[in-house]
């Protein structure tokens, strides 16, 4: 089966925002063993979306459109697509009630502009949207499949997985997509490509693909098969082989999130942790914190980002920021120590840094990082040095500082096993 | 003048890469006053790109083609244009020189492949590309412009500024864009159209958008103009009247982050601000410190997630959090005085809520948050109800406790002014 993605919307068209709900269906189709042969971004005009659903409808088996299902004026794909199929639009009651509930639910009244998201092509399955409300819309004409799908990924992706995944699945034959998602910290994309290529380049019908996020490498194996089982067989091999090549920067082969590695730790061990940050100014926090549950593992922090803070919060001496400087190895032993003490937490981390633009010396320069992780025992540090603007540099402080956290497990149980 | 973007290469429609080059080509030409009116992604398969060019020749005046100029079988970009527009494809010895030529430069004899990036269709002027081997193209067919350029940005983005704009501006009509970029928290998007309907429906050659993020509404003016300053005046009499309809709900009509608003606002009134979160994290605080400088107004925070620490760190008083729950207005106004008593800053600023998947119940259901802001006087504090999942309802605490701050400040000037 031939897919083609079709993103609308005019601000997909302007300097400032690009479609990215492409590549989550592109990769969801492949799973299923659906190819995407074209994409394409169309503004909300009717002519231009009526052409490109007529093009799309000769060169694919399945549509799927995202965006324009929205309330306002701008949105008119499923006026579009009706007129392309020739259907006419009909209210439908359940999806009103359904819409007038949402509201209520939060205090307010349905503005009346809200009804034309009760409409419906005759003949298509309505795809409820729990999250939104625009619903999507699963249409058949003949052999052809379009799906229209509300255009946030926050609705999209779980509408898309529920609900039209396993409508597809029942259509989908032959070919599937078996993939394997590697995740590693603490090396370099060449390093990692030095690593494994010598592993990869073995493999002519796997497709390796290496990817740099900040303070992370994903890599991606795939491989389209008939077989799954020898696929599976396969790929699992490479990744025992990657794993062996990669050591203990190979932290997934789940495609699992950092803070999920680190929470299954934290738990494993019911462990606990409390965090103080200065550059960073919460967002390791906000990492800790994105999982559900993480209030099992997770106690709190202090964002310590004037000097005063540290001393009267995490009891960091004053004469010890005088001498070092609040960005120092000592400072961040004293703000994990601080925290951990005064949180009672099993673990305490810190970071301190400079975040930049400004700030840098000579000897400390802009990407400065030092990141220390206290227990009972006592306390390690590490000093980096990242590229990059404050955002990344940022970033790259907050998955060091989980990453020391996951290493510490693994030395914990490297010792333990001697 | 109307223009194309279409990107060539079948590792575009895979789901790890995404073009975007076209991000970069849409605001060159905008800034001609070129119009994208579409773009396309597709595979190395002439077939499929000699009917993305049909289309796009009666679609367009302008098609800028990127990709697909390798040395390659899979690179056929040049064939499929020379097969469309019926131009045989002539060798060009400059080229051919010139390639040969950069192999020497690196000890390297020139591989036979290489000879078809020197073919060019008959009646097209080369673009050099002194930073690569292929050499862009610039195809005129009757009244329509077609460039076809390499893929790599650092190839194309410079091609494209010293070859095709000089020529484009040639051509250029000389229409111009002008733009007004309005946002908008604490009303959803269909209220936000129903309130500025009215207004932009009276203007149909300005195109108005809407855009919902977490939080925040966006709403892009964007006028096409051969007189800038007509246009400029006519979006800022719509930006009036829109800022009469929408409010204090509007928080920018330049374009401009919460944070950057909230941050101009402390440092105009010389306030510092110290945060205290519970569901969000630390996504308060990164927010904040965001904002390069941010030192200059933010103290610092606590992240009291579990209720212990609410009443160590900030002198909740246990017996409140066990009578009024630690989802409270009581909770919620106790920790904005607790942190800010704690931390000296001039406001403090406390979020409290059940970001969800549990921990809901029937009277807090998920989605109910809590935000206090205490000053010297004392404290506000607003209940929520957000919708969404986890990540959504933190997102937009986030914001809705940045734009509390801001409304803080618009009152308090309200004041002074009577």
């Amino acid at each position: 089966m031939r897919a083609e993605i079709i993103a609308v919307g005019s601000e997909l068209l302007t300097p400032d925002r690009i479609d990215t709900n492409s590549l989550f269906l592109t990769a969801q189709l492949n799973r299923l063993g659906i190819q995407v042969v074209r994409k394409t971004i169309v503004g909300d005009e009717p002519n231009s979306l009526q052409r490109e659903f007529r093009a799309a409808l000769e060169l694919a088996d399945v549509i799927i459109a995202s965006g324009g299902l929205g309330p306002t004026e701008d949105d008119i794909t499923r006026e579009a697509l009706a007129a392309v199929l020739q259907r006419p639009l009909v209210q439908d009651d359940e999806i009103l009630k359904d819409i007038e509930a949402k509201f209520q639910r939060f205090g307010r009244v349905m503005p009346q502009i809200n009804v034309k998201q009760a409409l419906v092509p005759v003949g298509a399955a309505v795809l409820p949207n729990p999250r939104g409300t625009a619903p999507g819309l699963w249409v058949e004409d003949g052999q052809r499949i379009v799906v229209l799908m509300p255009g946030p990924p926050s609705e999209l992706e779980p509408m898309f997985i529920e609900q039209v995944v396993p409508r597809l699945e029942a259509r989908a034959i032959g070919e599937r997509l078996v993939e394997r998602a590697l995740r590693v910290s603490g090396m370099g994309e060449s390093a990692v490509d030095q690593a494994i290529a010598p592993i990869y380049k073995g493999y002519r019908d796997v497709q390796t693909t290496l990817l740099h996020f900040t303070g992370e490498i994903h890599v991606y194996l795939r491989q389209w098969s008939t077989d799954r089982t020898a696929a599976e067989k396969t790929l699992d091999g490479i990744v025992e082989r990657m794993r062996l090549a990669l050591g203990e920067s190979l932290f997934t082969t789940k495609g699992e999130e950092m803070e999920q590695v680190v929470a299954r730790e934290l738990t494993w061990h019911g462990a606990t942790i409390a965090v103080a940050e200065s550059c960073t100014g919460g967002m390791l926090g906000e990492r800790l914190t994105r999982q559900p549950g993480s209030s099992a593992y997770f106690l709190g922090g202090v964002i310590s980002y004037g000097n005063e803070l540290k001393s009267d919060w995490l009891g960091v001496s004053r004469a010890l920021i005088e001498k070092d400087g609040a960005v120092s190895a000592e400072v961040a032993q004293a703000m994990a120590e601080g925290v951990r003490r005064r949180s009672g937490a099993t673990l305490g981390l810190a970071v301190t840094g400079i975040a930049g633009p400004t700030g840098g010396t000579e000897e400390k320069p802009v990407g400065t990082v030092h990141i220390a992780l206290a227990d009972a025992e006592g306390v390690q540090q590490k000093m980096f040095r990242f590229p990059g603007d404050r955002g990344r540099i940022r970033g790259q402080a907050t998955v060091a500082a989980l990453d020391m956290v996951r290493r510490y497990y693994l030395h914990k149980s490297a010792l333990k096993a001697q």
